[in-house]
């Protein structure tokens, strides 16, 4: 055993396990913050001194003082779906959005110092189990992502008492929780402004999910925007926001409506699996069908010809997201007002 | 002030919280466990009475006997990125094989009552904030999920103690962690087999990065079965085992080789965009072109024609890197041996 060499009226400081290790105090910071330059000896010799002395580094120490975790989850909370949990995150795997909100979170919450937990939820057991670890203080505050009407996770969470934002618009404004959105509405009247601009007269949509309100904001947009410019019969297909849910959209749409020129597509991803559905039934794009898609994600770039889209400005609002939360844990009981975003159209090769 | 009706000799049971609310024992653990189906009213009287209490849930207060936080991280490294974070988020989230690990993770760890975080690392000052959150015992294990050669991350958790399982062979040996994997080169021999096997003779390959062991076994694999099965020189072009990745490297290939009847790709979703470039040049699958994928994601159902492809039993690799995890938690300073799982061929319509 080695004796502590620190007094014990003291916590352990820096300087005590530098004097220890016998090297200098940036050395046992560089070793405790994990840089990859430092000699193999002197790290062994620091971290010996380290366990010798009991030594907690600032941000733990800090967080006993503050009870801070430094950390924010971001919960995506799903349907329960009938077979393996495998369908629900693969969907969450393969849809960019998911991405590009994490990387807008990552852009506040990293020089914040906080560490950002992704978690899932999508059934009693699971919702339960996440409630019960958020409320152990492992993390500070939550970003949701919940993506169906009938969600009890918005009202769970409220009775946690962490803070918390929501990514979209709540479908039941129960639970008294901000939110950050795009103007949906507007959005998709700057799709069916375009498509009308090009001379395109007979104009379809692939809608999302109608259980989500994006897929709900984004048909009611399309329709009452074509109906001011002077078609109120839209014909619309139902989409699920996949690219495979996109291809099978488009099969549908095609087989009844072969005579479409032009088709606002609710979500970038379901345009990447529709274009190719386009081509096998011998249609250009855009010469025979233009097409307008929602999002601006990487999809969008994948597309062949590329997308003209609606872009969301999904990055910023993910960094207001993670602005909202930082704001709360910094003056609690603080009420935040919601943040919608406004859309922008996104020329490409596709309309 | 409510006064608290608990002895101060002991810990506040579920018992004392049900005789302050008035209501049943099960009632409160309803309430507790986030059921949905309790009356408005009950569930006030019970989370005044939890307050009054100063109940801690059975997990809580077990976790404060085990120092156990009842958590796995899923820790996913990528190489550090010049741009913002988007590329590398985006990466993660539009390949399906990151869903199945998730899933088979869950598979395992949720009736464990196990919450599985996924947190993300990708240049020093991540690395630096994940190990510093790790070593605050937020988390009891660690699944590392890195894809490049010269990753420090497996160096960084070993020093922390904390057990740890890789999702596939590790670049450098020196950590001594336990890893899960497919037999790569055996799965690159299968697709080999069966090119040659259809006849074809002009027989070329599309590689994930040659810096990442997957996209190395990969390829020598495949090498090595072609060798012995007569050709020797094998026409390989590099991809990144993206999407987009996929449809860059077909283009080159199609460019260079045009006379080719069978390739091998060697990810199902770079497949997946280099199938639309062989029709946009007039080849049709498999007729003009057999095409053999590796994976067996939803990738591979996605393609049209579906994908013959290499099924890794990803789900059930994920099951055993968290069973790996549990049964060392369950021993500490237990030694676990490393897994590899043998890949077989999904026969569709591609090849």
């Amino acid at each position: 055993m080695t004796a502590d060499p620190a007094p014990p009226t003291r916590p352990v400081t820096l300087e005590d396990v530098a004097q220890v290790a016998g090297v200098s105090r940036a050395t046992v910071s560089r070793v405790i913050n994990g840089a990859q330059t430092v000699d193999a000896a002197l790290r062994t010799a620091v971290e010996q001194a380290v366990a010798a002395t009991g030594y907690v580094p600032n941000r733990a120490a800090r967080s006993l003082v503050t009870r801070r975790a430094d950390s924010i989850a971001l919960v995506v909370s799903e349907r329960e779906q009938r077979t393996v949990s495998e369908p629900f995150v693969g969907r969450m795997f393969t849809d960019p959005h998911f991405g590009r909100i994490v990387g807008g979170l990552l852009d506040v919450l990293r020089p914040a110092g906080i560490q950002l937990l992704l978690m899932l939820a999508d059934d009693d057991a699971s919702r339960s189990q996440l409630v019960s670890f958020l409320r152990q203080g492992h993390v500070d505050g939550v970003v949701l992502l919940s993506s169906h009407a009938d969600d009890p996770l918005p009202e769970l969470l409220t009775r946690t008492g962490l803070p918390t934002v929501l990514a979209g618009r709540p479908t039941r404004s129960a639970a008294p929780i901000a939110y950050v959105d795009v103007d949906q509405q507007a959005g998709a009247r700057l799709a069916a402004e375009h498509l009308v601009g090009l001379g395109r007269r007979r104009i379809a949509t692939l809608s999302g999910p109608l259980d989500m309100p994006a897929g709900q904001d984004r048909l009611n947009g399309f329709r009452t925007a074509m109906a001011a410019l002077g078609d109120p019969d839209v014909v619309s297909v139902e989409g699920d926001f996949t690219q495979a849910g996109g291809a099978e959209a488009m099969k549908r749409l095609l087989a009844e409506h072969p005579g479409i020129d032009g088709v606002f597509i609710a979500s970038d991803l379901m345009a990447l699996g529709a274009l190719p559905v386009l081509y096998r039934e011998g249609r250009r794009v855009p010469e025979d069908v233009a097409v307008v898609g929602f999002d601006d994600s990487s999809a969008a770039l994948a597309c062949d010809p590329q997308l003209t889209t609606v872009r969301q400005p999904v990055e910023e609002m993910a960094a207001e997201m993670a602005g909202l939360l930082l704001r709360q844990l910094g003056e609690a009981g603080r009420s935040t007002p919601s943040a919608v975003f406004r859309p922008t159209l996104v020329l490409r090769h596709s309309a």
